[in-house]
């Protein structure tokens, strides 16, 4: 039961590490006759690159993705879409402060223990470079729910928060930004925000905002497989997520039934939408919307102390480039694992009735 | 790959509809030799039966489990528990508002969409009645795990919030009071609350907060299957559940990476946590807590205007016995899958190592 | 991982010991909207009862399968479909023969060491009981492909062999003698045998061929799950099965590629049939068939030297009633595992195309 | 519910086609610390690789596998193993002869009707090339279970069988000759036989025996997942496998259960092994030990009538260097196999007590 698997009918398995030869993955499941636009998949990649822009990390990672099999005459063939990242930036650094000492709020210390050793190189496998193979079959699972729309936005930036509903943004702002929020003012504050967080040498948390607009009536599975709760793991799975609210979400525990319900149109839409698109697990028609909170990335350009694997405690910093705020390049992550969530629940769907 | 399957190794698959012959279902892979105490089972379905303070539904069910399989001797077998809560309250009834229209925020056409048709009985499937089956399931996985504490509580109902941190709170007032509230004060104005609410003849929604005490370091299958993600997908898949949130949650947000991050001491346990006993999707050791939102019920005892299955308009309004506030309730089953996930990857954890 | 769950997207869990409260289980994934005989499912179960014949065992087990959920106004809702059959013949008997001592080719010393102890009454979970579980969801994935044709029956007893092609065979007369075999003449001389064998208070072994016709081409997930290596599992998971093959099978090995190979008719069908309707995993809309290997009942009712739970040599006899010859009960479980898996290729195939 | 994945914990997913870019796999779930030997696993590789002998195909593919992921400071690190084995030898060919029509007894047909089209060249994913990733996983799957051994062995080519007992065999004469037949004297006549048989243009079929020894008491999982079903399934997997039996197989049948019964020892050890080392599904600690029927493959460098895809009528010939006889370069695969499900087995059962 090793947990590098996601989705049962579109199934992507992924593997590698940080700083290993490769990061990769296999997407078993996909339909086959799906004519793949490869260069679309490459520009899902290039957002969730580093280097981008001045606020997110100034590594230097190409990410470029090449395809090993499941493809033929620009088709998938129903067979296992295999795939690599190759590592271009492997060369031997100096890991000594992470390889014997453990980060505050990073996973070496937890991992030591579950597995006995580990791969310190860059945070190994908790690195949150494994997101890259997300974004590939993400991107793939996209073309193939060619109708479904997925915007996925930066919504807060530590206290800084977008508060108008989303049904009055024009998504195709979003892109026009470092940020990826699509309010141009509040996106300017944000990245005026982050850099100041960057100089001091620290990070900050945010909210991504994902709207999933033409989804058909009756993905979900009940009563376990919700489609909200694959969602909700499906998000949580992300490096640094914290939480997971859609529709309402927290708010509506303030509210009263009478208030909450969503009143039918004749068409079976609703007039209001507090549901989030999701009723009883199954799509309703309706937009589905959620929120995931991120924590602040762990590691800072501070010094700071901690402990070694002997409980010494040691002085360090954090070395190397980093992002001061993570959402900017998840947002790309965010879509992707919503689009192999709905992909899968879409075959899922096909077996249900007689 | 129906979804009424929970877990891998520590595996619930449960069956059953509000108003049909009985509930129950299989749990398959609890380990052999466990000396079960059933009353102690018997006694976490009461908890989340109906009838058992002036807050919550006023149905009658006894909600008595049978067991049909799995043990001898009062021990487990190691072979599949079988079992069953018979519904003794089936009679016919008169479901004419329910059967030709859709109640709103319910899920009786989403239902009807997916399946072409559905069991109308009091809500079938989609009732929250099949949570029973979840309360005995994981009142065995506590027992199997019993070094491990599980404190569920109510923290909020409407806006009413219990603002203690959970450190400062006597676990062992929980049941002191009907609303499952750890605070007398907090309680008892809760409970007054709710019932204003059900005198209007409508609900309110709430948050119900659980810590996990005494978890082993090393628990969590990264990337996808991380500790948290699948703790969520609990969660969510509970009824009325719109949010999830653990450690610091969507509050953590706002903070910088320096004030979030955990200091260690020397032993490995950490001086803040932030964290929420999760690190890089495996436990820490530390306190796991996290926060579940409940959205109000959507079954008001009002007057509401809605659609019959031809799109016409309908007149009708709630019927029965039913919970102004369902979190008093949901508190053993929020305890309940908390332990099937930690129950599931405990024994995943057996075998990551040599 | 535990074993008790069988299919992926038409999935049956099973439960229940030979001389527990019940044995059963829970259908989950068959398809909505499926008007359900069951009076047809019952008439499944008898086919695998007890007493129904001088040649089986003369145990009492009415075998009524009850159902719990998933159907409603005559037909399957889309969730899972749970059901028991109680056994109404758990009296307390003397069991101190089995209970201390461990029966030569039975499973008791097995299930000690594996899970510390067993339910040791009528051999518990090992007992071929729980198969009546497989028919009744086999019945059901029957009536699911109800242009599919399963036609089991006995093509050899001991050394009796039935030597025509099954393509000269009545399958009507299958259900014509007690035996299941469809040749009269040679159902008569196993009929004579069996009893002899009963006589002597031993055993004898069988062979079960199955052939499945009208199958639609494309059933089949390659590489591992090949369509006739589940059909191989399914097989080899019933009590008593020591070997599998279909079309030219083990005989197929003597054969030199020019002969072996079928070649096709304009239509896509084939001239000969030596693959046994499946290709590289894949239905090809043959005929399939294949053989099922039983070895003879462990349980003999003769004096026998065995070791007790010290490793003492203990005198011993098989007691109450058994099968001299297990497989005419077992025909119409063979076809019940034959139409398990069909149904679940059925499902998962209409998610592999666009 | 896409096939490409074998196992539950010890967990393989393979992707790739014969003439792709690569073949490979990610192995997820082999425990941490396991000290890798990686030549002994290109060794096994070299056991499968064409070329090897005059027996067997000429292609020249070197097969040297390329380790992406999971093994750091030359040990597992419990996280994903990726692997790729790349196709040198892709370059474009005449394929007309597979293009547009359909091989007898292949699976190019039952691909385009199942996927609506096929990567043709060489095989595409139904190529037995496939099984190179297995023998990878397998050989690591070895690694892990060093105190088990597998020892498979060709014991029948044609109408050349090898009569002896495999107790009487000497396993370390396997790898003496090119057939891998562990009888010096008939591991010869078998090879004249083939060499006749590749003469004619032609192939023959055979079985391999695995024999695996050591094995601990308690692996497999009742009651679908019994272990000798899982050793079936995974063999059946097989390319051009079409029977498998464990024990005393088919030629059990013809037994009386007095004397198929395998009577105890005082130690819990049998004094026969009819069994073959597996009862109720669960391993009993004597040797497992089973028989695998290989087809004659379908290749044949002969002319033949068969038809392209409209049906019409086509004479072709089989082209390029292929196996006479598979089961030479089969032995490796069933032992990985084998080797896999053990260690999966292995895994689980850690699981299933206290």
């Amino acid at each position: 039961m090793a947990g590098n698997t996601f989705g049962n009918s579109f199934k992507l398995t992924t593997f590698g590490e940080s700083h290993g030869i490769a990061i990769g993955g296999v997407l078993d499941g996909c339909p086959a006759g799906l004519e793949l636009d490869l260069e679309a998949i490459q520009k899902e990649l290039n957002r969730r690159r580093p280097g981008q822009s001045t606020i997110v990390t100034q590594r230097k990672e190409p990410d470029k993705v090449d395809f090993l099999s499941g493809i033929f005459e620009g088709k998938t063939t129903g067979t296992p879409i295999g795939f690599a990242i190759y590592n271009t930036n492997q060369k031997s650094k100096d890991y000594s402060h992470i390889k014997n000492s453990y980060r505050p709020s990073h996973a070496d210390y937890v991992y030591d223990k579950k597995y006995g050793f580990r791969d310190y190189r860059g945070g190994g496998r908790s690195s949150a470079r494994e997101t890259a193979s997300r974004v590939v079959a993400g991107a793939i699972a996209k073309q193939f729910l060619k109708d479904i729309r997925f915007n996925a936005f930066v919504s807060q930036v530590g206290t800084l928060s977008l508060d108008k509903p989303y049904t009055e943004l024009d998504f195709s702002l979003i892109e026009s930004n470092p940020v990826r929020c699509p309010d141009p003012e509040t996106a300017l504050k944000m990245e005026e925000y982050i850099k100041e967080i960057r100089k001091e040498g620290d990070t900050i948390g945010g909210i991504i905002t994902c709207v999933i607009q033409n989804v058909p009536i009756g993905l979900g599975e009940p009563v376990f497989d919700k489609l909200h709760a694959e969602l909700g793991k499906a998000m949580l799975s992300i490096n640094a997520v914290k939480g997971f609210e859609y529709g309402s979400g927290f708010a509506g525990v303030k509210m009263k039934g009478s208030a909450h319900n969503d009143p039918f149109n004749s068409d079976g839409t609703t007039k209001t939408n507090h549901s989030g698109g999701v009723q009883g697990g199954i799509s309703n028609g309706m937009d589905i919307y959620f929120n995931v909170a991120f924590k602040p990335v762990a590691t800072v350009i501070q010094g700071y102390e901690t402990i070694d694997k002997e409980g010494n405690k040691v002085k360090t910093q954090g070395k190397g480039r980093h992002d001061p705020c993570v959402v900017p390049r998840a947002v790309p992550i965010v879509e992707a694992m919503a689009a192999l969530v709905l992909a899968d629940y879409t075959l899922i769907d096909r077996t249900v009735k007689l």
